[in-house]
């Protein structure tokens, strides 16, 4: 486990976080529920933030919001000063009706739908990164009609490719993002956006990978972006007033993991800030505005989910089965990437771990399995399980199979709880569904 | 491509499905647009129900609408005098709000809630499918309490598990679901079962695997079950009234499965209904009622899944990416199962496929890829995409990750169309956020 600052086992033996009994949370507010710890959000926000701006200056964090949107995360980052990173209409919607200030918002996509550029624009997106020579012709309309210019960066291909413990350099990228510097392709799209009166080519946007552990792999992505950036000053005359270089530090799921406290995580920013600064001077380029997109490392470890455990099946000499009222529907990431996962019992989490067990989840597939080989101590029936880092890409990626609901998400802070998202109801799962009518 | 009979091309070039022209259907309903064959459901429907009332007489069969939920189609189940299979509460609850009547539903669950076992027989559950020892106890006060006796089979692991093109005996079977016939756990629970006074233990339930195309795996369990029902008889004295062989059925996706019309998929049908008779016969067991429970093989070949295309991106050398305005969203079953998938130009389906592509998603995931290397008519900007043999396990499984909403479902038969499911809006989206209040 990797107890957060704000979680910790009260005196009961009962798991805390953000001061609350999670017990008590299931009780009040039904399972499987999912808890945000808000002071660690805001916390990871804010050392992001000074660490930007005491080591480089010019620069601020974006919160990559695919790893958890509800409109209360985006009051968060508008309180925290920061900037977020938006990837479709059903994002910037969310954040419009939040009350968030879109002129801190990079819109990201391989393929924006038109009807989504224009609503990126009519409400004031501050940056659009353009990731396909299509967007140039809308923008500039969109722009145009909208009286004002837009600010793009443009998202490049670096040949930087990293995986959680390793990264390799290659010449040839072979992903649906960005537009190679190797040949002309990203040159060709800079000249392109230039040429358009309602954009303003602002510089450089890059992602390498995803929960990222080895941090060399992001020095390397700075020297390769700004390698590009003094030969596009040195042979095109085009100067670079920003630099993006996206997200991927890695968070602690289960063992193997390293663990990080926050300051530990911003040493992933002081090594690229550290490293930006230092090939800004020696490459002799002007000092670019930096910026990164942190998303899993925001609110990953910032979340867990509650569920309940019921039914158990004891396959002897083979496998015990202890079930959870959830599974793949409000965490896929197991079926999908063969996620691992920590997980205790919150009511009893001093007790000694006499027990194997494999959690199940609710689904009728096989494959719905949380964690396997799981010490845990002898669970029963309406125990509360527990499962930790659930903060990133759960929620975010849950859905409605077999028709079980989404579950709510409750944010936690000093020992008070609030409801972020509601749970789904029965009424809700039928709300869409129509009784077929031919005769239209 | 696997065309049904009810799919064609027509004189413009154009694909139609149940007599609707594809492109104008994205023209009236919008886009991404899941698409259902009503006439195909109900064809293979019938043609399962006929085979068992010719080939062995009393049984029956119970669509499993984990595969495709929603209330239409379980209106269309209801007319054509068929079962549903369900697995959760939010299956419950939509079938008794399309007005199908409960008594001819099958409920299964490795973890059935306690509220979800309430809401069944509540509202006359016909039968539940025991896959837990503590069930019993809940299902017996449930009965007692609404003055009923529960029918109930259980669900036994037979050792058979088969996958696509092979399967295996195994004494030993490591799954969530099931009991064992091969200790005393199903004879165990089948006594418990017997003890209760409000619950009528009546037969046996097994499910071999999915996608299933080696038939003889399915011979192979009605063996095993039957043995086992003999065994129970001789030496228990007790009687099983009811035998449920589950799914299973292989549909065509891609190149390398079979192309199976109606009367072929009627093939798997028959071979479990003469085997079951051979059995039953060879064995001196009383004959039992006969269920199967098909979802995949109903609604998959049923339904395509319409895109608009937009960004293309030509890596040169490497690939050339043909961005969708879907994806993992509404398919997740690539980045699942690595699932293969056939599409065509809808507007351009005689023009000769002389480029090959590479159909990404527009999520912001790598993963996020529909296809790899399918042959195409060159794409432009616009085109509208048929992906086939999308009806089952893609509406079921949609997510909102990226917050993109989900498509709407369209039914189509005799040329004209009906909605089942409306698309989602935004406002659907953020509907279940609350802005954060602490006070309470």
């Amino acid at each position: 486990m990797n107890f957060r600052d704000t979680m910790k086992i009260n005196d009961k033996g009962v798991l805390e976080i953000g001061g609350c009994d999670c017990v008590k949370l299931v009780e009040r507010y039904g399972s499987p529920l999912f808890v945000m710890d808000e002071q660690y959000i805001r916390d990871v926000c804010r050392a992001y933030k000074k660490t930007i701006e005491s080591t480089y200056g010019n620069g601020n964090m974006a919160y990559a919001s695919k790893a958890f949107c509800c409109k209360a995360i985006y009051e968060i980052m508008q309180e925290e000063g920061v900037c977020i990173d938006v990837v479709s209409g059903g994002e910037i919607y969310t954040a419009v009706k939040a009350g968030f200030d879109l002129n801190n918002a990079y819109f990201h996509g391989n393929n924006k739908l038109q009807t989504e550029l224009k609503l990126a624009i009519d409400n004031g997106i501050g940056t659009i990164v353009v990731d396909n020579v299509d967007e140039a012709d809308v923008i500039d309309r969109l722009a145009r009609e909208n009286n004002t210019i837009q600010k793009v960066l443009i998202r490049i291909n670096p040949g930087v490719e990293a995986h959680t413990h390793s990264f390799i350099q290659t010449a040839k990228v072979d992903s649906k993002f960005g537009f190679s510097i190797k040949n002309s392709d990203a040159l060709d799209v800079i000249k392109l956006l230039k040429s358009k009166k309602n954009i303003r080519f602002a510089g450089l946007h890059c992602h390498i990978g995803s929960q990222i552990f080895d941090k060399k792999a992001f020095a390397l992505a700075v020297d390769v972006v700004t390698d590009y950036v003094a030969q596009l000053a040195s042979e095109e005359g085009i100067e670079v007033d920003e630099l993006n270089f996206g997200g991927g530090f890695g968070v602690h799921y289960a063992e193997g993991d390293p663990k990080y406290n926050v300051e530990e995580y911003c040493d992933y920013v002081k090594l690229l800030t550290l490293t930006l600064k230092d090939c800004v001077e020696r490459k002799g380029i002007k000092m670019p505005k930096f910026m990164i997109e942190p998303g899993r490392s925001i609110v990953g470890e910032a979340g867990i989910t509650l569920y309940t455990i019921g039914a158990i099946k004891d396959i002897k000499g083979i496998r015990k089965y202890v079930a959870i009222d959830g599974g793949m529907t409000d965490n896929i990431r197991c079926a999908l990437y063969d996620a691992k996962y920590e997980a205790i019992l919150a009511g009893r989490a001093n007790e000694k771990c006499n027990d194997v067990v494999t959690v199940a989840g609710k689904c009728c597939e096989s494959g719905d399995i949380i964690i396997k080989d799981l010490a845990l101590p002898k669970a029963k029936r309406g125990d509360i399980l527990a499962v930790f880092t659930t903060g990133a890409y759960c929620y975010a990626m849950s859905s409605n199979y077999n028709r079980n609901l989404t579950p709510a998400v409750v944010f936690v802070k000093d020992g008070k709880s609030a409801v972020a998202v509601k749970a789904q109801t029965y009424e809700d799962i039928v709300r869409a569904d129509v009784s077929l009518d031919y005769d239209n």
